[in-house]
């Protein structure tokens, strides 16, 4: 059986192939998109010499004492064409620009006020010294003209969106996230929203969450509803599905060696099965398969990557999340498709199994002392771990890589987790996130 | 001044007088929320006795030997009203009901096809024998009739989106992430689509990111535009804000000491100034105010948090990371809105400033070695920190707590860090998703 890092190397070989098309998209539709073009400054920032302060801009060498101030220079042409000669100051404002001629700022708070004018200007008196350059941000000191400021490659977040802005840019090209079609089969299946269940009957639940995590994961989805075990009507949902235009299929169910499991003869029909069973548990039945269907109003044929994940729902969750995610990422432009992984010590001892590595749900948080004397993640399994039991994934944040050897892992063995959550944002963990007080 | 602690407690404690009102959502919109009621299981799961495996349900007792197929019973009401009695066999399928009588199921692999059939039933012999309940999954073993599944103030994921689809819930109570609207104010900003620059303007990067970091963090937004520097076209903004039934109001400028900041008044003026300068770097400047709104169509008046951000694009940002963002989570109804803390080793020596604790941009990552001989997140700066320096922030994933101790802290010290992006996400990461291989 195929082990689970040869099963990917299979799965990425495959997305590689189809080098993702870069779109032009306005923000903020590009924010968390990889960037498909680098980005420059047209010019440089600030554009103008400004002060960093609330004051004065003075000649540094007058020294302290009382001045005319000559003009109030805050935005825009604000003091324009006046130069601040030696003897005479100028009223700046943070971020305003520092008029010809003053070489420093003097902040409002080392300044006093100079009741009434003189020869019609205001006058202010200068408290303290500035050494020439004081609290003035020359042009370009920020983003120098014609830099780049993001590279092709970078993902776009929220300071990017701000870099962008800066620039001048409000379109990017970005790699867009592969449109997912999901698809349940089963006759022992019927929608969420059924009330009463009669015999042999389950409500859907693998539909709604692999929806839920292509939506998580930026993606465009289809809906495929629930196709009963039958060939012909799957070959007949199918046929919509590779129509489409979609880029990944993903069906769960079907895949087991019942004698009504027609995905992977199916999928076998319609192009390259990869691998049809992985060394892992859960998710053994596990199916990968390259299948091509023709482009909408062209001539050209594409290939769309095709996961038959198991029936089971915590198969089925972890096989998106082990093999589907790192397939959107790498069809998203990443440079890196792998998942996140870190090390959690255990905080109760695991039996692992003697067969097949074990994805094992957990939830790790960060703790002072992780066992070991130092800070670090500690993990909590969530409990029996069956296949079926949908409840064992329930909060988990991470799932351990348990080595199949069969033996006991002791509390406190520290293990390699991958993180399947936005640690960042996990309500329940109370001791991770008290301030430092 | 008022330290972040104490501030962060005084923007907690406002928001904490405004109970989160649910709202009952349709999946899969409750994605990412909290969720405001518990959630019971109408049904067990399996709902009847289920096969694990495909193969046939037995009499365990039997053992091996050759044995009529006396019915297929694979979903729905197949196989029902039959009872496996000792010396027969029914055919099962992967999550399939067993029929009365059966109380084992031996997997198809160890079965062999017997051709022909005899008195009109198919044959099949049964190579291994079972012990009783082998490969049977009992009524309720994954979810108990009544159990709570979900509890109220868990989060909604993808594994609770299946959960809820499996006990028949496709509607739920939930806490709405709160409404913001974001304002620029300054006469030196211009509209980030402007390409050329006049003399004395800058585009206007903050809006843009504020609002992308509202929408990060699934809030509804409202885009207030630009506003000059003026009291009264400021007060004409503010009034339109805080009649459209926002519950934050985010600011950027103008909180600065200059003759034209008349954020902090207008703000004032309205409600209660709760704080205006933080003790931290950058940021300082920021200011905030609770002030009170009418409910639109009602008699009631509603709390607004309103946050004066300072101009400087990163301060901007640091103070959304740092205040609003547990405001958010407060109002979004999270037990816990601490942000995500953990440790991190640095990379090189950082200069602290001798005043105001530092939060230092940074870019974590997990390391085998993080140069004390164990795993751990090591932090490497992201450079000149100006807070005008926005791409200071460029792929920051962590803010480094740094004490107000003017030390040189020398690489290989352990810091606190912020996590301030989904480090389950991060594309440039080389060396943390290395597969074991
Ligand atoms: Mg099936
Ligand atoms: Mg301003």
């Amino acid at each position: 059986m195929i082990s689970v890092d040869e099963a990917l190397r299979a799965v990425l070989r495959v997305a590689e192939q189809r080098k993702p098309t870069p779109v032009a998209l306005a923000l903020p539709d590009a924010l968390g998109l990889v960037l498909a073009e680098d980005i420059r400054a047209p010019d440089p920032l600030p554009p103008y010499r400004a002060s960093i302060k609330d004051g004065y801009a003075v000649v540094a060498s007058d020294g302290p004492g009382e001045y005319p101030v000559i003009t109030e220079s805050r935005a825009g042409d604000d003091g324009l064409d006046v130069v601040v000669t030696p003897g005479t100051v100028a009223y700046v404002t943070t971020g305003g620009p520092i008029p010809d001629g003053a070489d420093a700022v003097v902040q409002v708070e080392d300044t006093e006020e100079v009741t009434g004018v003189l020869d019609g200007l205001k006058r202010v008196r200068i408290l303290a010294g500035v050494t020439k350059g004081r609290d003035i941000r020359n042009v370009g000191c920020d983003i120098e003209k014609d830099a780049v400021v993001l590279k092709s490659g970078e993902l776009i977040g929220c300071p990017e969106v701000g870099l962008l802005a800066t620039v001048g840019v409000t379109k990017v090209k970005v790699y867009p996230r592969p449109t997912i079609a999901v698809l349940s089969t089963g006759d022992e299946l019927v929608e969420p929203s059924i009330q009463s269940l009669s015999r042999g009957q389950i409500r859907d639940s693998n539909r709604g969450m692999l929806l839920a995590a292509a939506i998580q994961q930026q993606c465009k989805i289809i809906d495929l509803g629930i196709a009963k075990d039958e060939e012909d009507r799957l070959n007949e949902v199918l046929d919509v599905a590779v129509n489409s235009n979609i880029d990944i299929l993903i069906t769960s169910g079907g895949v087991s060696m019942g004698d009504k499991d027609f995905v992977k003869p199916c999928l076998g029909k319609r192009g390259i099965i990869h691998f049809e069973k992985v060394l892992m548990r859960p998710g053994k039945p596990l199916t990968f398969a390259e299948i091509s269907a023709q482009v909408k109003d062209s001539e050209r044929s594409k290939t769309i990557l095709a996961f038959g994940l198991p029936g089971n729902p915590v198969s089925c969750i972890i096989g998106f999340n082990i093999f589907v995610i790192p397939a959107i990422r790498q069809l998203s432009g990443w440079s890196n498709p792998q998942l996140q992984r870190v090390h959690a010590r255990l905080t109760q001892p695991i039996r692992t199994d003697p067969h097949r590595p074990e994805f094992h749900r957990a939830i790790i948080r960060w703790e002072l002392d992780d066992g070991s004397g130092w800070p670090g993640f500690v993990a909590k399994s969530t409990g029996q771990q069956t296949s079926s039991r949908l409840l064992s994934m329930k909060s988990a944040n991470a799932l351990l890589e348990l080595p199949a050897s069969g033996q006991i892992l002791d509390a406190g063995t520290a293990v390699r987790a991958i993180v399947i959550s936005d640690i960042s944002s996990f309500p329940a963990n109370k001791l991770v996130g008290e301030p430092a007080s």
